[in-house]
């Protein structure tokens, strides 16, 4: 592979400055460069691993400041060990890849919460969060920012989590059916921004995206992997916190109040490294994913 | 598979109406009950058939009126049977597949025309262009609306395709440099907007797309296939007007001017089915694709 292919597209996105002391001059060189100060640890409890087919492992952070009953619901799934032994059953392209029990026979396990469509926003009015806006304009809501790690759209009275690539929702039968959170999906193409505070979003994949993106398309309606295709099995699902210590994952999310992040964002929307003639001067709030890293 | 099951996620985006006078509640329901007069045939001349390893057909449709130095050259290209025998070497989740001559040592055929950063856009100082306004915020373009077929994103100066999930652009070197049209990727992701009018965006794959946005995705810098990993062969990419009339696939986009498109936008951005509880009173740009059929 020469140089010339792979400067062919966005090259710039890995470029480093000539002198360490230049400021970054792209958004992954701010990332790369964020002082630890920049970072969180992500809570262990807020960590799902899940293993499919062939042992790939894929990591689901979960929102439980936005989405607790919930996430209360899919940790109590997850202790139970519900989801081992299901699988992948559906992978609409431009859509979700969704996973569950195929048999739709499996027992839930005791103690599950109730929900309700009221669970797809957090009520903002006698609340004040602490938000990093976004000052560009949305199609689907007034305002958008950033908050405790998560973007948000906002109006004057609930904030909820956008259906970004890679987040995680909660499927559901009609209304006023909000799902336990034993149906999950995750988003693999344009951002499905209809189907915000119509269902309950409850985290983001931060590794292993690809395993689940890149699985064949079902040919079923909507995706749904026909009795000639093949489910793919997930063999577990677990919280973090219930590993033992030497197995478990260690992630990190940028502060969304940190110096650092106003510069990523600023890079985000205003690309003008290299590779870029002409910076956009704003950016989606789907197209400025939070950066995550493994804990160094 | 039982109905509950596919009822989950979006089962109101397959639902007909009760009775067939009643207007279509769903985008999906407008598509399908739309007129033949809704329906314009796409070019010959602007379909391009790609065939992949294991037979697997994609179908491009070029945007000659946006981009037509860089889609002369294509045609050019596919006349001389360049890319038979070049291979797909890119794959990076969330953003693009790529394809082109891995060894960047493959002679161009005569003829190509000269391409320069202007041709990103399209000068509308001293020309009407007939839009159909898409009436929503945008983050990265002061307007937006669909035009002849096709989204755009305009200021006061110029109109430009935005770079969609599915929408096809030119690989380049370093500004000036603008992309011949041999090295092509197409968008696999959110839209990666901050690159338009920064790269020549000539089309969008019609037919296929779930054969390039589930291949592996690369392990090395930028998801360029290592050595170790298979460059998808392409093993004919032709123009279907250079095809035998009986092997020709034939498809109609809808037109951006009918009512029946009016109609699927206004429900694209008022989700009001039985499935959604709360329309998002707008849609983004690229959430809205122009619906394109097989001719019946």
């Amino acid at each position: 592979m020469t140089h010339r292919l792979r400067a062919l597209l966005l090259a710039a996105l890995v470029a480093t400055p000539v002198f360490a002391a230049d400021p970054p001059a792209t958004p992954a060189g701010v990332v790369a460069q964020a002082p630890s100060s920049a970072w969180q640890a992500i809570p262990a409890e807020d960590l799902l691993i899940m293993t499919i087919e062939g042992g790939k492992r894929i990591v689901i952070q979960l929102a439980p400041a936005f989405s607790p009953r919930h996430v209360a619901n899919i940790r109590a799934l997850a202790q139970a060990h519900w989801w081992d032994g299901t699988s992948i059953n559906r992978v609409q392209d431009n859509y979700v890849v969704q996973w569950g029990d195929a048999t739709e026979k499996k027992p839930m396990p005791p103690g599950l919460s109730p929900t309700s469509p009221d669970d797809y926003a957090l009520s903002i009015t006698n609340r004040r969060l602490a938000v990093t806006p976004l000052p560009y304009a949305d199609a689907y809501a007034p305002t958008t920012g950033f908050v405790g790690g998560w973007p948000v759209a906002m109006d004057g009275s609930a904030a909820w989590l956008p259906h970004c690539y890679g987040y995680v929702g909660v499927g559901r039968n009609l209304s006023p059916d909000a799902g336990t959170g034993a149906e999950l999906y995750t988003v693999i193409g344009q951002a499905p921004r209809q189907l915000d505070r119509n269902i309950a979003v409850v985290g983001r994949i931060i590794d292993g995206m690809s395993s689940l993106s890149s699985l064949p398309r079902g040919s079923g309606d909507l995706g749904f992997y026909t009795p000639q295709e093949h489910q793919v099995p997930i063999l577990s699902l677990r919280l973090a916190s219930d590993l033992p210590e030497a197995q478990r994952p260690h992630f990190q999310q940028m502060d969304v109040a940190s110096p650092s992040f106003a510069d990523y964002l600023r890079l985000r929307a205003n690309r003008k490294d290299d590779f870029y003639d002409r910076p956009a001067g704003g950016v989606d709030l789907c197209n400025a994913p939070v950066p995550v890293r493994l804990t160094p």
